[in-house]
């Protein structure tokens, strides 16, 4: 039964795992499979320090089996196949939090408390999604940035028909051109990696990097002038800051999914002359969680492609310093042995 | 019959009004009230040279009476009273734009094309809505702005109960208020200039002076700790860019109205946390022209209060240095003395 554990100073040791009974309203599960997220690469970086009581497990895109069940838990059996909605809203829900998915009092399970990279994990029932018996575990991994993908595009209302531009390539990027094309939408992404750019190519979905081609005017060259009717800014980076508001068309929306450390200059007499809209979001609701089962169940996205790695659980800070590296990387899963 | 002329670097001029006889589909009014916008003033300050043929008439906060009728008018008849929404979207028809008021091909009358500062002004018939009789001619002049209030309002989605910040307490930003307040909602004003705050205390609103009192931690003390529903950000100034995202609740919304020069430094990770939403909002549609007109007609809105001068045509220029001078001063209106 094995534990890897972030122990601050990009440091990661391996341990392990105390198995943690499930008290009432919880459910224990073993873990099969788990994604590594750039979240848990800024953990690693130090960037989330005062979250974090280390040594701490981390992980949360994660698939499992029950394996143990908590009193008062309705609808799930022993061994039934789940993916976990990492939220903790117990302290939300007390407060009756209209959004509890972006409450203030909302705790983000494996930065807040423990995540899954372990043997055994215990979560609220709560948080547990149902999942199809013929989905293999190892896409499962995949739910949870699939949920985020599947909240950027309904709250960017993704219409079958729209142009789409998604700024950014890496495996959330990558999963919103997805998701928008599943949609009916033509999708273009945007990124400065070679390896993604061949990357999206390779999935028949159209790609440049904007440092060879100039992409405002590629934009309006694919949609006969007008501009694009909703942008995705997963970058996060200034430039993507600044061509997210060059895009759209006479009222386009813009859906900011990037992590901006800093403030950034943005053109707001751009916002006002076309009357541009910006919505901000924010991981996922169970809506969310729902959909990306079903679309994951459909068949119709590539996910076995998103996974470049399997490393087994040990090799999580290999995994990290791959993610540093960049290059021929998208999802990387951890593979956690039954014990 | 007289008119008065923008003729570059700061000077107006007065000379005589050329009727201009209405052709096919268009309608000629006598002009009774011009309003001076803000607009005006950027124009006086050679911001919009680019746009004008000088000398030219400016002025498109007007009220009228029909004078003249060209072929192929329906639904008016000489001596109707009319207010008239100065856009000009006849290249935007030929191209079926969807969102014709703010089209590429927009062209706006007083600024692209001569305005209603003079004694005669020809317009487009689609241009005109009808008045109510009881309704004084000087209010009249006050719908052109109120339309944008409506506007903002109903991109903003304001409902009964909300509460609702608007930065910037000049005539727009006052009207935007008021029909906020119209709608049900709980309206605080943020705005530096004295005689705005009392102004707009006098008329029942809430308002503060951010210099002096801490706007953030006022609106969370007004709100329970939650933020407030919606901001409109009317001033187009770095400290409206940037208190607009500090006063949103969770999901809360900001509209841009102001005219911003330049890129300005915002906080889009505060978009992403809360899930926060920007809407642009330019100028208005037919149906913001007919509220406007419904809510004038209601008496609901103190619009004797926001007209604190009414001065002779002639005297633009001095309405303009006012403006200038800032101080005790909402709106002005231009009085044309019939010919």
């Amino acid at each position: 039964m094995k534990a890897v554990f972030y122990a601050g100073n990009q440091t990661i040791t391996s341990g392990t795992c105390v198995p943690v009974p499930p008290q009432k309203n919880e459910v224990q599960i073993q873990v099969a499979y788990g994604g590594i997220c750039g979240t848990d690469l800024h953990i690693y970086h130090g960037a989330m320090d005062k979250r974090i009581k280390m040594p701490q497990v981390i992980g949360h895109e994660i698939s499992g089996i029950v394996s143990a069940i908590g009193d008062d838990v309705d609808g799930f059996a022993l061994g039934d196949r789940v993916a976990v909605m990492p939220l903790n809203i117990d302290k939300c829900l007390l407060r009756d939090a209209t959004y509890s998915h972006i409450c203030e009092h909302l705790e983000f399970i494996g930065i807040d408390s423990p995540g899954g990279f372990q043997s055994y994990w215990t979560v609220p029932a709560y948080t547990l999604h149902h999942l199809p018996k013929e989905m293999p575990l190892r896409y499962v991994a995949l739910i949870e940035p699939l949920a985020v993908a599947c909240h950027d595009i309904r709250l960017g209302q993704v219409q079958a028909g729209e142009e789409v531009v998604v700024l950014g390539g890496g495996p959330i990027g990558m999963l919103v051109a997805m998701t928008a094309r599943s949609k009916g939408a033509k999708v273009l992404i945007s990124e400065i990696n070679p390896f993604r750019v061949e990357f999206a190519r390779s999935l028949g979905i159209d790609a440049i990097n904007p440092k060879e081609r100039d992409l405002p005017a590629y934009v309006l060259e694919k949609t006969d002038g007008r501009g694009a009717d909703v942008i995705f800014e997963v970058t996060g980076s200034a430039a993507g800051a600044e061509a997210m508001t060059q895009l759209p068309r006479i009222r386009g929306r813009i859906v900011v999914v990037g992590i901006f450390n800093k403030p950034q200059p943005i053109d707001l007499f751009r916002f006002f002359w076309r009357e541009l809209n910006l919505q901000g979001a924010r991981v996922y609701e169970h809506q969310d969680f729902d959909e990306a089962i079903a679309l994951a169940a459909s068949g119709k996205l590539a996910l076995d492609r998103i996974i470049t790695q399997v490393r087994p659980l040990e090799e999580l800070q290999a995994g990290l310093q791959q993610m540093e590296g960049g290059g021929e990387v998208m999802k990387i899963l951890l593979e956690v042995e039954p014990a």
